[in-house]
């Protein structure tokens, strides 16, 4: 079985296509590359670009694809609704099969040291790859975004994990690190009252004392007449699907509410489905070889 | 995505290693056909061949792996406790991905064909691809077992679907079919009153008013001291395992019995996996493609 790592670099240019397919072209061009997106935003001016490979494959087309970045995007001309601190705004690994978040954590790490060094851009290492507690979150690391930035990098604390303390003149700074694959799941609820989606989002969430690696909100979804929990699950080990969708159900019962359905959005890990079908079916000793495709 | 076909032929050969050897080694020899199992079973004298690839090849596997039996087993030296007919006793294809029963069938009667008119074997088409109501079921296909249809192949009744009406003189004859792919699915109960077992597996199983594709029996097991309803799934997409496990739930508590948990034995298509957690977690309008590994 080969060792599959996803990385899903953020770009800041969503508007010149030509641009966007330079920099795409760079990830096609590698061997033992998958290209599975590319989305782009007129009004963030933004382009989040999703590839999936064998880790040192990957780490080559992300270097490659941050380098043409580097080439075609000024900062000092960019305009967006997105927050941003570079050309090449954000660059996570995310472990797909095989692989472990410390073994990306190491990919990180080699990357952003590669980025500091030959492209003489500030690296910033952030949630699983941070190499302090208070860059752990992106917000917080992209604080004052690239115009305050290029005030503040002089400052001890904000000095880059790798590369110059000094923004690159037209590239700026880029973040780079490790996370878990975030499922963005949506849980719909017989009801048209929102405060009971909001009540709920809040009894699942992290920080109202709810789960860990769960992210929640309460929203209404206006051609339907029903309202939403929807929710970021940012480490489905740790906080898997089932635990979620039937504590939702609990909590919605309490006000004599039904969950309607609930909604994948984009990609999901096999294991996240294999984990819903072993917890309901109560299965004993299950193997993931044991998915017949798994084998070929 | 590639279409895939599964073929799991059963040779009336279990125990010299030798023979065994040169039959499976007709399948690897094969490009794009990945050998998944081999089971040989000394009483029964028989060995089951698993094996997977794309359509066209894996038909020619078993054309081969057909030839190499009739030229090495001879069925008038054969004995084993399990019943059979010929040197390649069966041949079942089992659509797996991108392939429908159909096209199974279709396969299944272009080997039929072949093996008829290139080997000389008498051709007997079963299960989906039986041509007359009475060859659906292997047993009745295999009647009187080899010794019996010597005699009783003359008889228009038996007359084989391709092939010449008389047996070859050491490989017999040969049954060839298409089918779906079969779950091996056990539920174990908290108690150790079989009776309770054997009553689930009446409710479920097809012949007692039962699920149509569920074949149930109720067994100890004997070192856990619990019981089991032990399940051939034989079409997951007619009677997928969700519902078979809420039934087999429902039945048991009137009894006041629980699900310990169940066991999938072997492989499983990871559609049923899919199907699934679609049920329990209501999804709306997933698709296979959203599985991250389905795209790589």
């Amino acid at each position: 079985m080969r060792k599959l790592v996803e990385c899903v670099p953020n770009f800041s240019e969503g508007r010149c296509s030509e641009i966007i397919d330079s920099i795409v072209n760079e990830v096609k061009k590698v061997e033992g590359v998958k290209l599975l997106d590319v989305q782009s935003d007129g009004s963030h001016n933004r382009t989040v670009v999703t590839f999936v490979g064998e880790p040192t494959a990957v780490k080559q087309a992300a270097f490659a694809s941050c380098a043409k970045a580097t080439e075609l995007i000024d900062m000092e001309q960019h305009h967006g609704e997105h927050p941003r601190i570079g050309a090449t705004d954000v660059i996570p690994f995310i472990p797909v099969r095989g692989v472990s978040l410390d073994e990306c954590v190491e990919l990180a790490n080699e990357l952003g040291q590669e980025i500091g060094a030959k492209l003489d851009i500030p690296v910033y290492m952030y949630e699983a790859a941070a190499k302090r507690s208070d860059r752990k979150n992106l917000p917080d690391v992209r604080k004052g975004q690239y115009e305050g930035l290029k005030k503040a990098i002089s400052e001890p604390e904000r000095k880059p994990d790798y590369g110059p303390a000094k923004m690159h003149p037209k590239a700026g700074a880029t973040v780079v690190g490790a996370r878990q694959f975030l499922i963005a799941y949506n849980i719909n609820l017989s009801t048209s009252d929102v405060q009971i989606a909001k009540k709920i989002a809040n009894n699942i969430r992290e920080v109202k004392g709810g789960f860990k690696y769960c992210r929640a909100m309460g929203i209404r979804i206006e051609d339907r007449n029903i309202v939403q929990v929807t929710i970021n699950m940012i480490n489905y080990e740790g906080t898997p699907l089932h635990r979620v969708f039937e504590t939702v159900k609990n909590e919605a019962a309490r006000y004599g509410v039904n969950i309607i359905g609930s909604e994948i959005v984009g990609l999901v890990p096999l294991q996240a489905l294999i984990d819903t079908a072993d917890y309901y079916l109560r299965l004993e000793g299950f193997n993931r070889k044991q998915v017949m495709e798994e084998n070929i």
